[in-house]
């Protein structure tokens, strides 16, 4: 691919688009846009362009595509697969000022927002009607709404409520080209032709720059119920899992942690939660509907399930504080870990009753090759993250050793039919792993279908293929 | 298009693949395979192959691709756009010798089929297994798991656990040209690369040939109550719809039907039920769950909600018989009304708070050109059944009148964000109305998707485009 650099007159039409404050080269921003939560990879865009409308996205994609210039859409710049990055240089598009919601439709349990909110404030106001949007992936603090859809993110409380391509009925889309589109319709059922929704949802922003987006909403429950379940023996963590399950329960959240994931997170945040030298693993397991006394019967259902293992003491949260506190070790754990080294993550997903053996054959594989790895994640769902932590390794070893050490994980996983991402996405990071999962005529098949929507391969370039 | 017809040496070819006793062009079996439920079509395919492996299959459609054969896939021949007319003649490819269930991993909540077995039977053995597959459309007891795939296809239990495509994770499929490909994993979670899976779910057998399923389950709900509510006006009932989603309660089943609907399907089958004069439409409702205690509450909060309304008596279901009786009424009204004229069905959805106003246009719509409806549907989704019924209308009217009265109706939908089809298809029968949801940018896209999995066009041609 060949890409055109920005010259002065690519400027000047910016400036015919955007106020000048919205376009933006200064070092801050720079540097902002050069990086997201992956890695410590740096790529710095040639200019930030800060659109507030379909409107104005249009005339940037149309100008870019006629003048071969590369755009990389950037949501908070959470992402763990480096989706975000503009390898190619060119333009960051900068979501952030498309932050409002259209509208939220309480007799229809739908939502229409822009893509650049933030997902929790969006939740806070769906919640406010009496409505649930369940998808929370651990950034949902930071990370907006429109980067969720375009790595089709999961989170916690995929394991009762799926993640986002469960809820994302209709999507305006702004062709590399320029032309705007629906994707499909408001309605929870659709046999209309093909589905160009579900194209796009995880596309990670290589097919078409998402400007609106229908979320189907559902009722909030009113109750949930959590605890913290300590194993003396990892696996056993995430054999009870699978018990849990076959018993005919769905929690709304099945979390693992590993020990050290726990330690780290403890003593990154300063919490006073204390974890026993005997317990190797964690599983937190939250419940929630509309009825308490229903939900009490089943959290002691799950705990009498658990007298099968060798456990700790159960920890129930009394209070929503001591949720909270649970929850926010949980959610600061990937931050710990990278606070203390330079880590890869690896988003591994299985079906679920592999799980054990997943945790096993990546310990396995780290005694083999010689690295530590902290492992923790949504055990409901068989998708656990393996961070592998550089420490004191050689960067010969991170650069080339550690490259095959992965691709021997990620060829177990699909040996037992998972896959190398469940919810980061492919991005820049996982792209030489792709011929794990994928053959030619699968690969040629994706390729192509890059090739309608974006003739020119202008629009995210580097990123999945 | 310009295909070739079948020759001899065709034939030949063939019977190296498949047992001449699976290569079939008798008179009875090619009447079977020129029709399937949709209105009154006639298209007799020139051979019909009966293939029993993904090999066979494979094998067929290289060569057909290589020779420029169509090839129209069937499953059970329910389908009501016409999905499965052999249009442009060519083979009939039936799948009915492909109905074994490959395994139910009772440890992952998941089933491996084949695409040719009938619904019903596919989940009553998952059910021997504890474990639940609720998508159920009307025809289950005949229909095949493949059709309900390439239509994704919905039924009654949608408003609740969603319709074909929430269920599949992954599919094995044979493209035109002979490969054979997986298009996804075996997991609850995938961010890996873009999602083929959903791109042939619902393309109605025009990308791919279908010959393995990988279905997601669910636990089986142990308890369920049944309901029928008698309106005295049929918006109410429509009405009624919205009161009860908004209060919080998420029934399993809510079911629309006209007066006309539902005293068609009792003179069909001889039931006993009867219907006052004075009741104008019915609700269907049913909860399931865990706990008895829990459902008898919730149906009885829901029968308060109803005293907002006229209503007449409301029926509970005493026992497993009425409550089959109630639902196999519910089931025969498209085979009842179809049994007493010719009748166009149209499959239009709305976001459900519109179903009021919808109602109320289609019967405006029917009194301005002169026709009758009989309606019915899923409220809880929106989805609402309008059979035009012939009677004693001109030829002419219904070939060349009724169509701008349909394409009224479907831009009224359109106009609320509806579309044209909830989960029948575009198949055969709505292609002359695809322009109203999607103009020329989309439709491109559409197109040019087709142009990739299938170059020749010789995939169940003359559908959807």
């Amino acid at each position: 691919m060949s890409f055109n650099k920005i010259t002065p007159s690519d400027i000047d039409f910016f400036r015919e688009v955007l106020p000048a404050s919205f376009i933006l080269a200064d070092e801050e921003n720079i540097e902002r846009c050069s990086s997201d939560n992956t890695e410590d990879f740096v790529f710095p865009p040639e200019i930030i362009l800060q659109p507030a409308s379909t409107e104005e996205v249009s005339k940037i994609m149309r100008y870019c595509n006629e003048h071969n210039i590369p755009v990389t859409p950037r949501g908070a710049g959470t992402g763990l697969s480096g989706g975000a990055l503009p390898v190619h240089g060119g333009i960051c598009l900068d979501m952030r000022r498309m932050n409002k919601i259209i509208s939220i439709d309480v007799d229809n349990f739908q939502v229409i927002t822009q893509p650049g909110i933030i997902t929790e404030e969006l939740q806070n106001a769906i919640k406010e009607q009496g409505l649930f949007y369940p998808v929370d992936p651990a950034s949902k603090g930071s990370c907006f709404i429109g980067g969720n859809v375009a790595e089709n993110s999961g989170g916690p409380r995929a394991v009762k409520y799926g993640t986002v391509k469960d809820y994302v009925l209709n999507l305006e889309i702004v062709l590399p080209d320029g032309e705007v589109i629906w994707t499909g319709a408001n309605t929870l059922k659709n046999a209309t032709g093909y589905n160009l929704t579900q194209l796009i949802v995880g596309s990670e922003g290589t097919l078409a720059v998402v400007t609106q987006i229908v979320l189907k909403l559902i009722p909030y429950p009113a109750e949930n119920l959590l605890m913290l379940v300590p194993f003396e023996i990892a696996e056993d963590a995430a054999k009870a899992v699978n018990k849990i399950m076959l018993s005919g329960h769905t929690p709304s959240a099945l979390e693992f942690m590993e020990k050290d994931a726990l330690t780290c997170a403890i003593h990154y945040s300063g919490s006073n939660v204390t974890v026993p030298e005997n317990i190797q693993a964690h599983l937190l397991i939250e419940v929630d509907g509309n009825d308490k006394e229903v939900l009490f019967k089943e959290m002691e259902n799950i705990s009498f399930l658990m007298e099968d293992f060798a456990t700790g003491e159960i920890l129930f949260a009394e209070d929503s504080e001591q949720k909270n506190e649970l929850w926010r070790l949980r959610r600061v754990v990937g931050e710990a870990v990278k606070h203390s080294s330079v880590y890869k993550e690896e988003d591994t997903v299985v079906p679920r009753s592999y799980l054990p053996e997943l945790l096993h054959f990546v310990k396995k594989t780290g005694n083999k090759y010689g690295f530590k790895s902290v492992c923790y994640g949504h055990a409901g769902d068989g998708n656990l993250h393996v961070n592998i932590v550089k420490g004191d390794l050689s960067d010969e070893f991170w650069n080339e050793g550690l490259p095959v050490a992965i691709r021997e994980i990620f060829e177990y996983v699909h040996s037992v039919k998972g896959t190398i991402s469940g919810e980061h996405g492919i991005g820049y990071v996982q792209k030489p792993y792709m011929n794990i999962v994928f053959n030619e005529v699968q690969m040629n098949l994706m390729r192509q279908i890059k090739q309608i929507f974006d003739p020119k391969g202008i629009l995210n370039p580097g990123k999945i293929f």
